[in-house]
């Protein structure tokens, strides 16, 4: 990493030192935020953002993200999660304590196209998504010059079908050494296999380049052009064994005419998916996402 | 028709009255703009607004919209016509020359959801749309009072999936009788057979209340919620025999978020529903739209 | 009022006749929440929704709207309220506590231009405003038939800057009358006095024509012809003493180009106004927005 | 500049060696069309693309801008140009003839935040910015390792108001010795004098960080959270003596609400003035804008 990154990195570390954030989903009913709140502030913990949302207000389905201050954070962090541990098997809460001063760990796989894998670097540099790249892993050499530039690991290892397992076996390995929390595939273009998508549960955000449910599967921007289509899109989602299928994080489109070629649509949709993949990347490095079922809340 | 809207009708008719529009496609070669505009120079016509377009520039397929303005256009238009043959014979043009005087009979189609018919008649009593509605027909008596309100006349057309070769009739007899240049399927909720289609070739225009080809068919905004989408969409595409498969002519979206539930959802799309009919319905009463195999030119 | 919306407004008194909105403002520090929430809990109010924002956590102002459910509210409504004033008084908050039932009373002012007029009725119709519309004012009979079509009662005070000051005192006491919680001025056009505004405070919301700053005052469509720009915007705003110069509540623009003159800017723009109108209109009615010095927090 | 970038631009020259466009402006009458498109039939040129506007069409200014292909076109374009003289004469045109081969020589001014420099980089090394940059100028060494990275001369002028006139010498010198087309303010953040101005009329493309004409001068984004608004915008526009008032080429907004802070508008206002910097400069080299009076007609 570039020492004036990891500079911001160190600054960001010190000035969040303090701040932590609470995610957490339970059966709905009348007490959760009291709960919640009150243990927050008996840790003298002040909150500074909250977003809730609830399925069926009456037995449904809670949500709750919470961004708090609290003095000492790091003295209090495991005894407040132990503590939380209570409330949690109350209200039977699923729930996660991160503190924010603990940095991601991200790995983005990239094929030949770079333009998703460049928006990224590009945020990152200019402190947009605080994270520790600590490699990129790709099937082409075409990323390695601007990767090593920026003194981030660049692991080339050529993909196809009939080597798949093989491959996996060599990206999980670098993943569980580099303690990877999130896994981007910017425009990485290979099918992954069940077991390399089992081993990271909600890990994994991939850009299509359609607006998703519309061309699933390959070659979208041809297939929109052929169908005279009037506006192009593109969608960021956690990938599941259902090929396109997992849960939306974001999507956003462009307007199109019919002067519109393939070309122009391409050109276009690369800046679509360059912010598209960004926000939902930056939401993840922010514990902003809760999955549910098939679908993201995004706080 | 109300009096007001009446006087609207006939100070365009004035205005217009030497207004006129020439669509042509044909194959591309070099020469073609020239014989027009040559051709509209020869009558002393000012070309107000040109539009033009090429498929392929070598060897493709060449398409101009030119709307001009030409001194005692009433009294030449016919000769205009038949001297244009000429031209069109030698470039292989498929063609049509529109003057603007002669307005455009709209027939709507509704059933029980009218926030498309109101938008289409709010915008028409605006000036918006510059076309006569000369009838509104439904299978419902829920629009009965407005379009009534209007002096518009209005057919109650009782119809389901038994007897809808006897409504068809009934529907295609008040199309021929009141000599309707555009049909506008307003939220009306029933398939048309091949022979209604066959009967009115790109004379059909229908809101499909999905981002096509996303959720065709029925319940696109249930499935939509469903399937956790972040966007929703309507699309405006002319009737072909295909269910939801005919060329597209506009398209817009909205931004949802997971607390948009379906009823949220529906609402939203009401208003994108009606903004991209009124929009399609506009184009086409300015013939600004060119079909070229299953693509629409807007110009 | 017709029967139809007035069924609809009952149906909303009684499915939401438990739900209440909790509205503060006040120095933040930490336990706020706790508090607020554990005396929510202590009624055995579910918190169905809530947003909270705080300018400089440390040390700065602290905003929240919840929106809870709690049975047998007509009951206790006015218990909570005394009892709220000890954590009030504690935390040094402004705060308001709204029962949801209590419908709010909305007078509208429009002087000959009616599209504004037009899609808030629309909209309350379609059950998306949920208010009593008790009065419309009009310095112009343009309004009085749709008005009266929904038996809502129309006042026909013609006025103009010599009879100022007479106009207003039969407005306010209209405003009185009618007991009126939010007064929209769509598009009304005549400047209120200091003493009219004083009367009312962040109750009156306006449409300006305009993407504010820019364009405040007069004409703002043929001044933003002038200056050639690309887009248009417009923009409620609460009216305060200085004109156009109001906390804004909500902006929205549209793309125009060369070929756009000052009709089509008004046309369009005209479809701007509607649909920021109603959304400020509809924000206000839902408790959803805070004046903070010049500025609104939207919930 | 990178051989990768001198072989993108060599493939266009060669693509486009017979492609070329035509631009007039003249008073509106019939005929124009006719005697332009036999002039261009008459070297058996093919209309690709034509675009044409009329301000009131009776007695008003007609502009227009073709591109055509024309066999040959570097043995015609003397003769044409000169032949095409006596239309412009006969019409009263304004008029140029651009041979797209001819690549137009850009300048970048900027100073220390070099987001739109590397936007208007990153695009001209994907092709889609078809230029040679000829150089870089600017008051701070922040620029120097990029552009000089790409093999761009970089030149280094320090600059402030006392030194004003020196500094422009030496920037004129350096705009003659590369023989620039186009000159690109990306957030250069000084005042050019009216000698400069005069010196490059319809040449210099600045990037305004504001909804022009909200917010001129300094300052725009403290000032657009100071008055709370709803949007914020970015406007490129033609270099003119009045600061900030020349003729707007391209604008666009996003959404900001009260959470976004200065920094966060200065962020989001970034990725706006990156894109609209973008286009309109794209537009330039294109050439698809005539300037009339202090207002954009954009092909």
């Amino acid at each position: 990493m570039n020492s004036s990154i990891k500079d911001q990195i160190e600054q960001f570390k010190q000035r969040y030192q303090n701040r932590g954030r609470l995610l957490v989903s339970c059966p709905d009913q009348p007490g959760i935020v009291s709960a919640i709140s009150q243990f927050l502030f008996s840790y003298d913990a002040n909150i500074i953002e909250s977003s809730q949302y609830s399925i069926n207000p009456e037995g449904g389905v809670f949500f709750i993200r919470i961004e708090f201050e609290c003095p000492f954070l790091k003295e209090k962090e495991n005894e407040m999660a132990e503590q939380f541990t209570e409330i949690a098997a109350k209200f039977s809460m699923d729930w996660r304590l991160t503190p924010v001063y603990k940095v991601k760990k991200t790995a983005i796989f990239v094929s030949k196209e770079l333009h998703c894998l460049l928006e990224l670097l590009w945020e990152w540099q200019s402190g947009d998504l605080m994270t520790d790249i600590a490699l990129v892993i790709s099937n082409h050499q075409a990323a390695r010059d601007v990767v090593e530039g920026l003194n981030i690991p660049f692991y080339y290892i050529p993909a196809n079908k009939e080597i798949r397992d093989q491959v996996e076996e060599k990206q999980l390995h670098l993943l569980e050494e580099f303690d990877i929390d999130v896994i981007v595939l910017a425009r990485y273009m290979q099918i992954l296999t069940p077991k390399f998508v089992a081993a990271n549960p909600q890990k994994i955000i991939n850009i299509h380049h359609s607006f998703l449910p519309a061309f699933i599967g390959a070659r979208p921007y041809e297939r929109a052009y052929e169908r005279g289509v009037k506006l192009i899109g593109a969608t960021a989602h956690f990938v599941t064994n259902d090929l396109d299928e997992g849960p939306i994080i974001e999507q956003d489109i462009a307007r199109v005419d019919h002067r519109s070629e393939v070309d122009t649509l391409k050109k276009m949709g690369r800046s679509i998916e360059r912010s598209v993949l960004a926000r939902a990347v930056k939401w993840q490095l922010e514990d902003r996402i809760i999955v549910h079922q098939n679908k993201t809340i995004v706080f």
